[in-house]
Formats: C-alpha cells, sequence, structure tokens
C-alpha cells in the first residue's frame, strides 16, 4: 500500500541522517516515490537536504531536484560537484534539463552541455531558445514519430525504441518526409489494430497543435477544451518539433490561476508562506508603498472636506462604510471578470455589455446596501437627512465600482497588460475617492442648502 | 488545420438557423470538435441554442450538453423530449451521465434511468450515492480490470472489448478473484511486452488509489504530485469500482482554486461574468449585506472617538489610511496561507512558526510605511506628533494584520471550516476596527496627556 509522507517520516530521516545511517537511508528511500521524497526535503534544514542529496541515485537525485521549491533547489545545484551534476541532468527529459540549466550560471551551464550526452545537448541547447511561458519553453523533444505509411507493427517498434528514457506516451505523431506534422494517433488504437494496417489509416488527421511561440495561457486551454493527453508542438513551417504533456499543463494551470490572484493581492508569484521574512518582506512592502500613494489620493480628498467633517462629525464615522462598501463590490465585479478573461469566456466585443451589466448590478445593489447603510446611520445617532445623504451616496459609490470594476479590467486587457496585477489598486483607488468624494461633496451640498 | 470558433463562425451559425438551414447546419457540425459546438452554443440565445440542439447527433448532444454552462444546460434539458433524452444520456460515460441526471427532476430522472441499457443503469444509479465533490462522485465506472494471472495478450483483447465506448485508456487496472486492486499496467508498457507474459509480472503492484469517500481536492493533489493519468477507486474493502481520469482533475483543480478566491472575494462559486444583472445581483448582495455588518462594528468604533475627531479633523483624515493599509496587508497574508493551505504544503504543527514570521513581516512593514504615512501626514499639513501619530498607529495595525490573517485562515482550517470563504471579511474587520481603535485610541490618549 502507497503511504503519504508524514511529518514522522521526515522525523525519522533526521534522525537517521543525524546518526549518519547512511545504508539505512539509501534502504528506505528505494522504496519511495520521488515526489514523497521530495516532500521529505521540504521538511530538512539546508545542511540536512544537502546531507541526504548525495545519498541519493542519480535518477532519483534528478526527480528530487525537479519537486523541490526554487529556493532549495538552488541550494542544492550550488553543493553539487561539476560530475554528479553532469550525471543528473542526463537523467533528465529535455525540457527539465533546460529548465535547470537555465538556472545554472553561464560557465556552469556550458559545463553541463559539453557533458551529457551529445544529442540531448542539442535538443537542450535548442528549447534553451524558448520564453519559458510559450508552447517551445513547456515542450519536451522526447516524442515517438513515425511516416503516414508505416505499419501499426513499426509504430509499436518505433515506441520501443523511445520508450527507455520516457514517461506518459499515450499518442504517437505523424510526419511526413519533410517531418511536418499530418496527424495524431492514440496507442490505446495502435494497441487494437492489425499489425500490417498503414498508420496513416487509422491516424486524426486534423490534429489539435500549436507553433512554438504560443503562450502557455492559451496551451493550457486547448488542454481543457479538448481533454487533450499531450499536445504536439510545430516550428513556423510545420515540422513537428517537440510535445507537451498533460503533467505539464496542471502546473501551467495552478501557476497562472494563482498569479492572477497574487496579483490582485500584491504578492509575488515567487512568495511562499514558509519564506523567511525577510523575503517576504522584500516581496510585499513594494506593493504596500503603492498602496500608500493611492491612500494619499483618498486621504487629500478626505481633506478638502475638513470643514464639511468639522461642522458634523458623523460624517467622519459614516465615511468609510461607503468607501469600504465600494471596494468590497468592485473587488467581487474584478474577481468575476479576471476569471472570464483567464479561461478566454469573454471577447472585447462583449465589453459594452459587461459594463451595462456591472452599472446595472451596482446600482441595484446600492439601493439595498443604502438603505442598510441608512439605517445603521440611524443606530449610530444620525438624523434622517444624513441617512437620505448616504443612501445617496452609497449608490452613487457602488455605481462608480461597478463602472470602475469592469472597465478597469477590460481596458488593461485591451492594453495588453495583465488585468490581474493592477485591476485590484486602480478599482479601490476609484471606490475610495469616489466614495469619500461623493459622501462628502453630497453633504457639503445639503449643508450649503441648508438642509443639514 | 484545426480552426477555432470565433465570433464570425458564430454569426454564421445564426444566420443559418434564422433561415433554417438545417441541411447546411448538419454538414458545418460533422467536421466540429464537440466542444467547438460547445462554444456556438454559449454565443446563441436560449431559442437558437433550442432550435440547433435539436439538430445535433446523439452522440454530439451529449458532449454539448457536458460543455455549456449549467443555465444553458437545464434550458436545453428542460426542451428535450423523453426519448431523446433517454438517447443522448446513453450516449454518456457513467460519470457525466450521473451528473445530469442528478440535475433532473425526480420523476424525469427515473424514467431515464429506467430507459436507458440496464447496465449502464446500474452503474449510474451506484455512482448517484456518492457526494459530488467526493472521488465516488468524480469516478467513472467504465475501466479495462483484469486479474493477475492474465496474459498480455489477453489483457489487449480485454480493452478492446471495453474501448468502444471510451475514452482515454491510458492504464488497465488488475484484480484478485474477489475484485480488489492489486496492480496498475500503463498500457504503453503493455503495448511492448511479450504476448504470453503474465499481467501481474509487469504491473506496478504498489498503485496509488484512493476510496470512495476521498475529497476532490485530495484526488487533484495526488495527480498533481504524482503526475498520474488515472487513479484507481476502491471501496472500504479495497475492491476496485472506478476511474478518475485526468481531465476530469484539471476542471477540479481550477475549480477548487477559484472556489477560494471566490469565497475570499464574497462570490458564489457558480457566478458568471455574462449572467443577466438579476442573478448576479443575488449573489453578490448578501455578501454585502454581511461585510455591511462589520463595516458597522467599525464605524461603532469612531463613533466612540467622535470628541477626539471634533478636536483635531486632521485625524478624520488620516484615519483610512491606517485601515485601508492594514486590511492590504492582511490580505497579502492570506492569498499567501490560502494557496499554501489548499495546496498542502503546510500542516497546523506549522502554525506557532507562520504566526511568528507574519507578526514579524506586520512589525517590519508597519516599521517601512509608517514612515511613509507620517510623510503623508506632514504632506496633508499634520504636525509632528500628529506623524509620530500614525507611525505608531501603522505599527500596530499592521501587526494586527499580519497576526489576523495568519491566525484566522488556520483556525478556521482547524475548525474543518474552508479557511478562504470567511477568512477575508475576519481579517479586514480586524483591521478596520484595529487600525481605527489604535490610531484614535493613541490619539485620544496623547490629547489627554496634552502632547496634542
Amino acid at each position: 500500500m502507497h503511504t503519504e509522507i508524514k511529518k514522522t517520516h521526515i522525523d525519522e530521516f533526521k534522525d537517521l541522517l543525524g546518526a549518519r545511517e547512511t545504508e539505512s537511508i539509501k534502504k528506505l528511500v528505494k522504496d519511495l516515490h520521488a515526489s514523497d521524497v521530495g516532500r521529505i526535503f521540504q521538511g530538512l534544514d539546508d545542511k540536512e537536504a544537502m546531507e541526504f542529496f548525495k545519498l541519493l541515485t542519480s535518477v532519483m537525485a534528478s526527480e528530487v531536484l525537479l519537486d523541490v521549491d526554487e529556493r532549495q533547489r538552488q541550494k542544492l545545484l550550488d553543493s553539487l560537484q561539476p560530475e554528479r551534476l553532469i550525471e543528473v541532468v542526463d537523467e533528465m527529459e529535455s525540457d527539465d534539463a533546460a529548465d535547470i540549466i537555465s538556472e545554472l550560471p553561464a560557465e556552469e551551464a556550458r559545463h553541463v552541455l559539453d557533458g551529457i550526452d551529445v544529442k540531448d545537448s542539442i535538443d537542450v541547447q535548442r528549447l534553451l531558445v524558448y520564453p519559458e511561458d510559450t508552447a517551445g519553453g513547456k515542450m519536451q523533444t522526447e516524442l515517438v514519430a513515425v511516416p503516414g505509411h508505416a505499419t501499426a507493427e513499426q509504430g509499436i517498434e518505433e515506441i520501443r525504441k523511445k520508450s527507455a528514457g520516457m514517461e506518459n506516451i499515450t499518442n504517437i505523431f505523424v510526419v511526413d518526409t519533410r517531418g511536418r506534422l499530418i496527424g495524431v494517433l492514440p496507442i490505446a488504437r495502435l494497441i487494437l489494430s492489425s499489425p500490417t494496417v498503414r498508420i496513416s489509416d487509422i491516424m486524426d488527421s486534423d490534429p489539435i497543435k500549436v507553433t512554438t511561440d504560443v503562450d502557455q495561457e492559451e496551451v493550457a486551454r486547448l488542454f481543457e477544451r479538448y481533454d487533450l493527453l499531450s499536445l504536439p508542438v510545430v516550428d513556423d513551417r510545420d515540422v513537428l518539433v517537440g510535445r507537451i504533456t498533460v503533467d505539464d499543463v496542471v502546473d501551467v494551470i495552478e501557476e497562472e490561476i494563482y498569479e492572477d490572484f497574487y496579483h490582485m493581492a500584491g504578492i509575488n508569484k515567487e512568495e511562499r508562506i514558509t519564506d523567511p521574512p525577510a523575503r517576504s518582506l522584500k516581496m510585499r512592502a513594494p506593493w504596500l508603498i503603492i498602496n500608500l500613494g493611492t491612500a494619499f489620493l483618498a486621504a487629500s480628498v478626505v481633506k478638502i472636506f475638513s470643514g464639511t467633517i468639522e461642522q458634523l462629525v458623523m460624517l467622519a464615522v459614516l465615511m468609510p462604510i461607503v468607501a469600504g462598501m465600494g471596494g468590497n463590490a468592485g473587488t467581487q465585479t474584478i474577481t468575476v471578470l479576471v476569471r472570464s478573461l483567464a479561461l478566454g469566456e469573454l471577447e472585447m466585443k462583449d465589453a459594452r455589455r459587461i459594463l451595462l451589466k456591472e452599472v446595472t448590478v451596482g446600482f441595484l445593489n446600492g439601493l439595498i446596501i443604502g438603505v442598510g447603510a441608512a439605517v445603521i446611520a440611524y443606530l449610530l445617532g444620525a438624523g434622517p437627512v444624513v441617512g437620505l445623504l448616504i443612501f445617496l451616496a452609497m449608490i452613487a459609490n457602488l455605481v462608480i465600482a461597478g463602472f470602475s470594476g469592469a472597465f478597469i479590467p477590460l481596458l488593461l486587457k485591451w492594453l495588453k497588460v495583465d488585468p490581474a496585477i493592477s485591476a485590484g489598486i486602480f478599482v479601490t483607488t476609484c471606490t475610495d475617492i469616489g466614495g469619500f468624494l461623493c459622501f462628502l461633496g453630497l453633504a457639503t451640498i445639503f449643508i450649503r442648502m441648508g438642509f443639514l
């Protein structure tokens, strides 16, 4: 029975490492899944991790290196002897090898590229050219390709030749004499075919494919939409150059979604809760400083109305309610919209309809929340005119929230800027300023007109 | 070349539907991927969608029904004749059929269950028992299982028998005489084996598996951690009852992450940006009303200090800065923490360390942002004592933000409540009240002591 790694397992390894029981450790590791060994590394301090890493086989070390977080990987890479590093990288699939080599200093990267298998080295160097977040950057060069005139039997033979260093073979790709992709064949179908049938007669001849420059977000969307297990990648002359497998895409999907929400909250996508305080501080303070700037703008608006507040302190009590509810409503709109934009459910043509809808929802929510706010004003001792005032200001600010919550992400998208990254701060700036301006401005008018 | 559906394609279909060109439509649809036909439905109004749906084959209709959003699915289901509904459901895999049937009114569900293939009906009824968000609710009963003593050739024969109604066969499962799971065999390995070799000699005998009651979030985590393509599901006696495939898990991963962030922003997970205003209103207003309640609490705190504000209106200008920055910092902490909790990177044992770290980050951020806030106070015309006041209050409130941002999600997790769903509102309540209390309370003390 497969057992999951628990804290007790990690403690056991810590004890064994402390006692330098290398043989017991090696024996224990042999029965574990690489990703479970990765989990153990999570629980070790740097010194223990380096000790442990030395005891692993090259295969296991290569998988662990890919499994641990970036910070620990850096530590482990630094601790490796050059020859051992070459051995470990040689065990990796081309895409993983390229990822690791791209993290090395130039000289060390060159040394590893010279040390590993020549064919692998050429593949890896080709992959290093592509930006990390494109199909080219995500693909691996290990794949099974056969000409269309080959038979099913020859297809199986080709799988046999390639299968040693490859995981997750679910499809074979069919190419013409120039290497251009002409079809895809699931191996479940290959297995059921007569050995002498031609591959071109049983393949899917209209395969879903991408060019190397396609963004990883688009790649993920194709996997989802068509329930793919692997996706062929072609160059601009349609020549098959790699494949992307579903397990890599799962990570991309997760990364992309978290990135959106991290951006909305002003967090660097690399941050993890277990990072040391200094690192978290470095990543979070800049965003807070930017926010402080927008808070300054909002406070300036309040400053303008100091005189009004002096006449009626109740305004100071109630004004954060108007601003805050606008922020909440704006965040709701952004969150739903960012999701739709990320999933490609919206086109720019829909912009006008979305804006109108969000303004409508803002107005209707304003009616409801405005009444609630008037009740709160009454409970806090304000008179009926202040109640009317907060009711009107709330409607105005929730309309502002709906409009800016929809307009700003759409505008950023149209400008080809990530809508998540700055929408949150723009929208809350709008709702803070809008809230104070509507509420205090209206109050000033009410006072001048003698209602208050 | 596979082409993606664009707005122009949808318009073309709208025109053809308007002109009742049923033959042209049928011809066009035949060359499309089911999921692309689903995209076309997204662009149609309800009447067009029902017209179009009638023209689809049962196979295509079954796939489209699973692809469209919940609201449209309901419309299409309502429009179907009972006999046609049976045909369409009969084309589905067991898990999808169960999902659809569970959305039908009881009588209609019974009618469909009586109408479809008897064996399918038994499978579907068995699946209907499991909660939707568990392994049992996500699994399908279609799978290839063989006894360990079978040969590779017999394994292939078994795949042949089952393959007609099944997609994504990547593994075969190996069972003992009582149906208990004893191993898993990737078909890529089966294909390369000698026909006479015993399955039990080439299978992986320590398979990763789950019981039917395991939560879908845990299922998704196993797929990610071990790069699985399919996962066997067993009952409490270890008998193989189903499998979950990676394409279903991709949806779960996405759903779970968006759910967390929707919860944080106070959005119902079913909401989409394209929903009509009335539906969005119904989903968003309750959350805003709850928020209004917490805004009332914060305003009450300000009310207590009305006298203090009356003496120095500058306090009203600056107080939203202290409260707002606390909210921003608290949201940063929650976002990073919710991610870690969702990915299972944290255990409750780490709680004390995380709390200490977040309080430290809060304090250090407080020093930086506090200085910035003092500068802003100066720019807005406040004196040096008010500058000191906002500096101290900011440090206090960012410590509150760090503490509550970490403590509340951890507490909710410990109470087995979804930490995302209510953490946001609790934390901003803490930082609003904390901000006003620290700033205005300290100001009151300063005034009493004659500093202000």
